[in-house]
């Protein structure tokens, strides 16, 4: 089964998954919690516990139609993205990004998740939160930045998704808005050759979790990436940060579907 | 289950807890302890075994009136708050706040609680203590939130709650008490456009925990809340803080019907 | 049975108990041993493993026989005291304090204990040593403190005990003796209005284990401790503390028999 | 079985792995792969679980040849080497370097060991990711160690490996390039003495891992690799070294065959 | 069983272990093992998993039977000595001190361990490895602590033996070779006055593990040995250790078939 996943199973899974598939309900609006501020956004990684491996097929794929169900039933507040880590993230094998107008809304879907036949098997890795506001500290970026930001991946594409929360050192806060918004300035001219090749998206922690960001990077070229956060160290504005990392979360983008076939196996 | 908790299900629930009320015992004084100095708060973060969730519902209903049962038998001379940590945090799944005159009473409350057939499956994930002091920092501190302290949350409204474990460093405290005194008054302006939307309760750790301070808000706005974080990041006084957070508890004010019509599901 | 633990379980407990009591041995001169310099002692913590809670009461109380039997077989050369961290510290749910003359002693109870049926219920949760030494650092010491060392403190009270590891910095050790013996007056004379509530004893680590002293409290009057230890790190000497706590161990003086009364429950 | 692996077992493992061989696919480039820059490596540490030694010995070797059938099977895009930490390593039993054009197909070679019978019983100990580029720092490096690289270790040798990761602190970025090329300038000459009994490579690993550097050495000589090593913490560079190590891995090079022999043990 | 350890069972373990003993093989040096240069030192720490309490004695006491015979086996290569550190340090059980001239026989011989049927119950707590080198800083060290080091320690005695990891930082190793030879020559003579009562042994571990040196203690003085590292901490060199000791790993030497007797209870 390791060798070659068969091209019948994996129509079996779609069709049993599919059936799944509740009443449409009007979707939450993508568009709107993915590029205004005052969006809660949830970042909760997840790793399977040892018996979910142990279980066989069929058991595995009635329980991913309960992760499929728990998703669709929150589609109406939430809007709800997913990630592969496992393979290239030792902390986590699966990761959910949930952006809501309530983080009380984000409590609920993550209730009914682990409460779910496929909740069960889901160890919590970490949860962390931010809050998305106006960009106040970079008032050059580029429209068609944000104009990529509200657009789902290609299908198929599977870029990489890489997640480093930030906290910053109690200096920086003291410092001046004036300051910051120099150091910031700076900041923000290093990072314009990677604006198109690499998504960014940032949130904010402070109070909500032991973090002051979450920054969010999505790319199909790791080698840029990679340039970008070079860059970025090389600013003053990075001396200030305590913390980098730690975990630095980096996995493919996927579909939901995808991610229940990846699991399917 | 997990999609629709059936009405059905939730009267038996609220039946079968409603019985197991003791004969009515004189509660203890909520708003004494609440308000007054002298007084004990214990943080009991606990998170549930792998098994809680692997038992059928009727087990679990059954062992969560024992849960009902000891909060009632300890109500006498305690006053225990309940929290939902689950989904927000990855640290614990429930949040017990306990305030007693005496910490022998917070003890044998915790030691039937873990002995309680839901205790069982009940993991410390951490317990932290702290003793109410006499306001001595902030003469200014308005009338209006010592009152709002004191009175419970409404029910249905379910406010966030945020626990922040705080530890100075030892300049902090090698400070004159004037100098002190000074930073604290800082931090009371920079806190006060928020005293309207954010509760808060100070205990002092020192001693009894590996904290200075335990610091305690409740509300409904976590937006305000962040910025009141943000305003207290840039006094002088956080420069002394060795340990801010770590963990954050973040989680939703549950009275303790609600946590156990959650945890049945 | 949480809910009321009957006189007569109780009795039972008791008697079992009783009855383990071996012939009568010389037992170790207890005023010697908490008195005397060059005493080794010992703070052992354990926590219960999760079966230990899940076997029925008549197992638990034979098992908590073979405890008191291996407590009994030592007495001979060693002082043992015991503690309830549960409830009260996340870290472990018992403490034994052990002085012995020599450490392999210490060590022989503790694979004995071990190697109980009661002991194969408990997982290590930490072992500190440390030795005692003439109070040369402190020449003021008051008469009446030492004579209320030696005393086991009175059944059915139950204060609290506090048990604070120390590690000083490298620069402390690198101070002339003359140095630190100033600092150690100005740390003894912010201690002395406490010396009454308090009861206070030191064990020297260095070496030993991962600490330079082990700091050891009882009081009946937490408040009094709280501020014995906020006036101990205004002083100079507490800035060459390179850990305090960490962690800081609390719970309740209880005599084997309550150890074995509130687990046999 | 301990003491004498038998010749005939031996004889049964390899014929029955062996057996397993795919049809011949055209293997990746190792030359090319291990000396080119744009490529990715990715070190991923595993620790088996406690059921694997419980198994009988027939059911180990039938899992150990879906280890074999799955590097295979990714042998046309990938180059994977494999290490035994086991022994010298307290963090991981196994350790895999892969090396790929695209990370994706490193997660997926990963994704499909942890779904086969042997994966089952993996637990992952740690993956860190590195990109190789061209040696700009390092001008003088000589033709003989680059070719040495490229050449897969001898069978029978089994020289020693040592991997260890490195983050460079904050100061380090912030120098001009000028000032971070005369550092790695000495750093280099420091490392001369030993480029033949020490064979070295790099990996960039910022932004895909909370490091910036994976060092890699393998040789027969491990007195003159702690030689090197030492060398290299007097040069200035070292001095802006915030992690090195933590944890440095250390094993011996095995082909896949002789991890496969010493785990059907 | 606890209680008193029947003198018939102690002859049948020993009986039983004794008939394990292999036809006679030439044991290493164990002289020159221990006194030379270019010797690698390996110190291995193990807990015992909680299923090996659980069985009867009998088991028990085969699988001890092979930890014997394995160490046996290696004999001719390998000096092997062994600790026992269950009741004094909280990090693991049983420690072993092997020394080789090839790490890759240490190697072969933790291997052989944890295929044993007495490994499969062995957590591995730690591995630590260090070279021994010829005192070039130490030119004054007296000719009776080198014979002492090389005699084995007296049965019955029962002496405890301390082991203390160390990593300098970065600043010790940029000083000159002067410098460090100077501040060795104080550290040498602060311990002058413990060299008959503390034996010492060094290793050098730089780059095969996260430390720089592993320290070695044995003594029937703990006092003493207090003494000596309080002498240690108050010198220069002490100021440039980063890690000292974490863990300090304290226990008593015992030889085999002491162990096998302790752990056969």
């Amino acid at each position: 089964m390791t060798f070659s996943f068969s091209v019948l199973m994996r129509l079996i899974v779609l069709v049993i998954v599919g059936l799944m598939t509740l009443p449409t309900v009007e979707a939450a609006d993508r568009d709107k919690l993915l590029s205004e501020p005052g969006i809660y956004g949830t970042f909760a990684a997840f790793s399977l516990d040892a018996d979910w491996a142990r279980q066989d097929q069929t058991m595995r794929i009635a329980q991913l139609a309960t992760l499929k169900g728990v998703v669709e039933q929150h589609r109406e507040k939430l809007v709800i993205d997913t990630y592969l880590l496992r393979g290239l993230s030792d902390r986590a094998d699966v990761l959910f990004r949930i952006h809501a107008t309530e983080l009380r809304e984000t409590q609920q879907f993550l209730l009914d998740l682990q409460d779910s036949l496929f909740g069960k098997h889901l160890n919590t890795a970490g949860v962390m939160h931010g809050l998305t506001k106006k960009a106040n500290y970079v008032p050059g970026m580029p429209d068609n930045l944000k104009a990529e930001l509200k657009t789902p991946s290609e299908p198929g594409l599977k870029p990489y998704v890489i997640v480093i929360p930030i906290r910053k050192d109690a200096e920086w806060w003291s410092l001046s808005q004036e300051q910051r918004a120099a150091m910031m300035q700076e900041h923000t001219e290093a990072s314009l050759p990677y604006t198109k090749t690499v998504k960014r998206k940032l949130y904010h922690s402070t109070g909500l979790d032991d973090l002051d960001f979450i920054t969010y990077f999505e790319t199909s070229r790791l080698e840029d990436f990679q340039s970008l956060i070079l860059a970025l160290e090389k600013v003053k504005e990075f001396r200030h940060n305590r913390r980098f990392g730690h975990p630095t979360l980096l996995g493919t983008v996927r579909s939901l579907e995808e991610i229940i076939e990846v699991l399917a196996q």
